[in-house]
């Protein structure tokens, strides 16, 4: 210390960068992709900084700060935002980049402040890891909407600097807020897709009072999130109809999820038959597609919520006027909300339907991925597969 | 009527047809376009027939039925919508087509039903002219929204076959639903902008709960709908600020309507420092413009309301994803709040700024509004021009 205080401004700093440097540990094992072709492939990196200037000028790597807890992943769901970043389709691209937003596991240590949490129970980990904490989003516990702007799980710089890596990777070191419980009994491997897709459908459902038994819910797509929408649909007591470009999934839509119907959407008479029939319609389709013809579908006064990804939303004056409709947009939810769509999940035994894989195999599946080729969402075994 | 009896049914009709014929009154005289030119000129009409076999038999005439209330027309507002549907712009019109929807006069006669109102009765007719009167949404008291679809006031067929026809006419008869109390002592001629104007932006306002003091509105343009959205929101106590593609208005927009704050919309440096600062938009520009720079003004969970007619609405999925805001469209209101918006008008000494004009400058004025020359709604003196 006596040294360090003896040198001048910018000789302490690069001292104490080169110490930082020589303390870090890179112990993480993770797999990243390294340019835009988004091809992943092994990484080792270290996890958090703190700052080298918090502790009376002392630099030090600390894994996990006062508040954080650190979890052994054992399952990382697949979501198509891993694809659309990992490729930089948003062009903010930090390569290299671990992806990953949907983790599962066990916790391994907690910092001294963490009463929630204790070593060896299931937690998870979701779609952003912090937030300012004090604005007005913040408080009305609709943290994702942060008025400083929600760090989220990978690809965005944290409060310690350093850009955060995802879950395709062997832990976490999170803030305690930030985790979730994941409740006794309910497989981790199924978790996993409840803490981006599942929370994704359910956050403007109970937003928009879709919880009711009796009304009608159309679902628009049917991978991650579609699937997910129609078990929360059916949990809740509505009328849930399928909205498809193709027949091939109306089998198990009717049958394993439980959908009420099923359309094509390109079958007009159909479609023509559910006129202002809706309340509410979900659109989970990431491909471009018109609005007008779902609009129409909708009753007075009814939403169509936007949360895949299209190029755009174009649609005619008139589809919105004609009957005050309304299109919105969601995205993930607060942090209370999700653990209580957690803790629902788990009274009701909703379960996401899932395809098991190996880390090794992950390069295969964002390819089918693109192509819609899951039913309906890749976890990642990382317990098994990481090594 | 024994003789009609004894006609075969061809010859019954065209008999019926002979009789009611030479019974019609062409006593309405109104202005009406004759083509897609949208060109007004004089014109004679009746108004209303009864169904000739609705008492016996007998072919009528009978202008004023039993639930009706005839109005001498005295002043009648001038909408953009007169211009679409008189040049035909979305091809439904039917010619000769007498525009106006924005209709003030005097009560001339009324039905033996009628308890509502007495000759001599100031009264109002708007956008519509009935409804069903039994489905789910005129019972809920937003029977602009029937599901067996609201006759329009102008250029609809109505319960009786014929076509509507507007209020650029000497007289109107409607069903006195459909009839709106205009208060003592509110002038005649500032009435009639309110009865399309301003439900039109009253009707979303008060649906979004923007009547609550302190809270922030965006209006983007200020012609006829616009202005009143100012004047509303100074009256609920709302911080007002107004968007427009020029200067010209600014000094109108905070002096004579009492914004709070006027921006030129292709100033990117106000827009930006506005961001996220909006509680609710209200778009009354029908002119094409983006919307995604005024999506970014919205607070989370903020919308905006279309009121205009553009061609198209285009936006980002990220404008409604982030912060998880709603485009919605709103046209007209119901009855119940359409003369509750005439009475707080009259109890709040609101009123629209109007140009008077007589209904011989009526294709001069149909040009300028389509210039958006007017500042900021004409007004024609029916009363006193129109002979």
């Amino acid at each position: 210390m006596a040294n360090l205080h003896s040198e001048s401004g910018g000789d302490l700093l690069l001292l104490v960068k080169a110490k930082m440097s020589s303390q870090v540990k890179e112990d993480c094992l993770g797999w990243a992709a390294r340019d835009s072709s988004g091809f992943l492939s092994p990484y080792k990196f270290p996890r958090r900084f703190a700052d080298p200037f918090d502790s009376g000028y002392k630099p030090q790597y600390r894994a996990v700060g006062d508040d954080d807890v650190l979890l052994t992943i054992t399952h990382c769901g697949v979501c198509y935002a891993d694809v659309l970043w990992s490729r930089n389709k948003f062009g903010d691209a930090m390569y290299p980049m671990v992806p990953g937003h949907e983790i599962a596991g066990v916790v391994k240590e907690v910092g001294s402040n963490v009463h929630r949490f204790k070593v060896g129970q299931h937690v998870g980990v979701g779609t952003y890891v912090n937030s300012c904490k004090e604005c007005d989003n913040c408080i009305a516990d609709r943290e994702v909407h942060c008025e400083k702007g929600a760090i989220s799980t990978f690809n965005s710089v944290d409060v310690d600097g350093t850009v955060t890596k995802g879950g395709y990777a062997s832990y976490y070191v999170v803030h305690e807020r930030y985790c979730f419980r994941i409740p006794d009994g309910y497989p981790l491997a199924l978790a996993a897709p409840l803490l981006c897709a599942g929370i994704t459908v359910y956050s403007p459902m109970m937003r928009h009072k879709m919880n009711q038994p009796g009304k009608s819910l159309g679902v628009i797509g049917l991978g991650g999130l579609g699937h997910l929408a129609v078990k929360f649909g059916k949990a809740f007591g509505l009328n849930v109809i399928v909205f498809s470009t193709s027949m091939s999934k109306k089998e198990e839509a009717l049958n394993l999820l439980g959908a009420d119907k099923f359309v094509v959407s390109s079958d007009e008479q159909q479609m023509k038959a559910l006129a202002n029939s809706l309340d509410f319609i979900i659109d989970t389709a990431s491909g471009d597609h018109p609005f007008d013809p779902y609009m129409a579908l909708l009753k007075t006064a009814g939403t169509l919520v936007l949360v895949g990804a299209p190029s755009e939303v174009k649609l005619s004056p008139i589809s919105l006027i004609r009957g005050m409709k309304s299109i919105s947009g969601s995205g993930s939810g607060g942090l209370k909300e999700e653990q209580e769509m957690l803790d629902f999940c788990a009274a009701h035994k909703i379960y996401p339907e899932i395809e098991l894989i190996s880390i090794q195999y992950i390069n295969e599946a964002l390819e089918r991925l693109v192509k819609r080729d899951v039913k309906y969402r890749f976890v990642i075994d990382i317990e098994k597969s990481l090594k």
